[in-house]
């Protein structure tokens, strides 16, 4: 499948709005600081690899239609050396739960797959 | 922790009201059927281990503090050998992604989680 | 299906608490008040019969687990003539579009559907 | 209502988000193609006809704020012979049962009514 | 309006499950505890008052129908002198927000109001 | 923080959509304008001030993740005189109630709080 450069602009934009969103909150919210903590304890290894956590992130993101969720989820997953057929059973989990509201975040998935199985994993 | 009575009696009549409604829908409707066919594509071996995908569905039933699927998927889950620890860090997962509100979800998947960790495994 | 005595009596309460609560907000709630017009509209008849009016409402009351929604919807759709085999399809697009946790709403909207074709019509 | 260019680019670009995202799961996932086999099910004509079931499913896309679920059972509704008056009413059984949240969902669904009520029936 | 023996049970067995599940995740779940972290932040006094957070908290648990969030929040709000009509106005505007099916939230924080209106502040 | 034009783009057209939407339901559909009456009766100044019922309604849309929810009741605090730093606080308790999901959402909610900040509260 080919991205367009309006699927690249989408997903590009979602990921400067996470740094910018992180710098703004960082600086004026407790309550985001501590759920950094929060994420933290959620996804360091520990008797489940982060690899695992992260193919629960992706099923829920899939189940609940976060997009923003997806494209960082699914970026980790593949730095933690996911493999895509392993996201694509982890989206088929969240599809499952999801009936076809989750079918139909399937779709952004999809893009935030290829983009980051091309040449763009350190962004 | 122990459970009550009542706690048990939940547990129980959820598990006699997924029997009996498996049958009643079976009888009444092709799409359930169908769902049940997407159900075993969903959590049949792949790629992904089963344990690791009823981990996925743990901590979407936690997000989305569906009992019902608490009681099924950590049966199955501890069925296909998590660990207790294991299956604790994926409920873990769902309470990051869907904070206060899944924290909330954790005290029934507790009481299940204890429930079969005990000897009612083949129900 | 026959009903247990504690699904009867769990259908009887969410009855009682529909008619308090109405009661309690009636008097206390200029919003409530506006949300009975809202209802009010939503449900008369118009273009569409109100008994596809009701099964619109069935199939969000599966989609999103609101078993007091089942209750009433199922009784309100019965009243206006729909057939067991029509609330069942409704039931059907339910769990199409929200899968597993839609399926498992369905476990509760069949002991109402079952309750209400019994003799309990005028609740 | 007139629609803006970039209120049909956006329509536009679902349609054809839907139609290749259809061909990326049907390769790859058997979970989405046991999915497909469910929708068919869900939306046959059974003892409600499928112009019933897809004003359902409009109902529940309101309720939920599935944009992609409002094109694709509007524009299904409408080739089901659905009357404009009906879909909005349908919307409004949605808004009732969704609020404010639900009401918003109708910015986008009134775009979609009046993009298939003109010209563009077939994509 | 007058609680049943049953409304005061189902209360009660919240409140006790909030106790038990604190214990147990505390002792096994690091995210657990950087939620409590998390928790404290945002309710504690800022340039909102704790009681206005509270109203906040409120709002949210009946948009999306948390039964145990209620009923530690209109606790917490009581605790912060909230009156009870500020507390039926929070829940009005979670039902405006959320439509019928948070109006249907709207009988169990009715009972917990009550209950909590009573003799219970210290629970 | 400084917004992009794109970033103004997008808020300018929910506004632009959220009048076209008023005028096309508040002609066409009954239920529309009950919710309308609805809302008044929400918002309006009673026990609680607008400024709060607009947090809680600000908190809703950060647990749900409705962006023009966002944009119009943040506008609407700011015309109620709420401070950034209290609105900042909202979103908090948005957050800690909706976890990751809901973090996610704070990023829209910050351009519009930019957004509105600056001269455009008019709108």
């Amino acid at each position: 499948m080919n991205l367009t450069n309006s699927d690249i602009q989408k997903i590009e934009s979602l990921i400067a709005d996470r740094k910018k969103s992180h710098v703004y909150y960082q600086e004026k919210s407790k309550v985001y600081n501590a759920f950094i903590d929060m994420e933290n304890q959620a996804f360091s290894v520990g008797k489940l690899g982060k690899k695992y956590k992260e193919m629960i992130a992706i099923g829920i993101s899939i189940y609940t239609n976060c997009e923003p969720c997806m494209e960082w989820h699914i970026k980790e997953a593949l730095s933690s050396a996911a493999l895509k057929a392993e996201i694509i059973e982890a989206i088929g989990v969240g599809m499952e739960m999801g009936g076809g509201a989750a079918v139909v975040s399937g779709r952004f998935a999809m893009k935030v797959l290829e983009y980051y199985m091309k040449d763009h994993k350190s962004k």
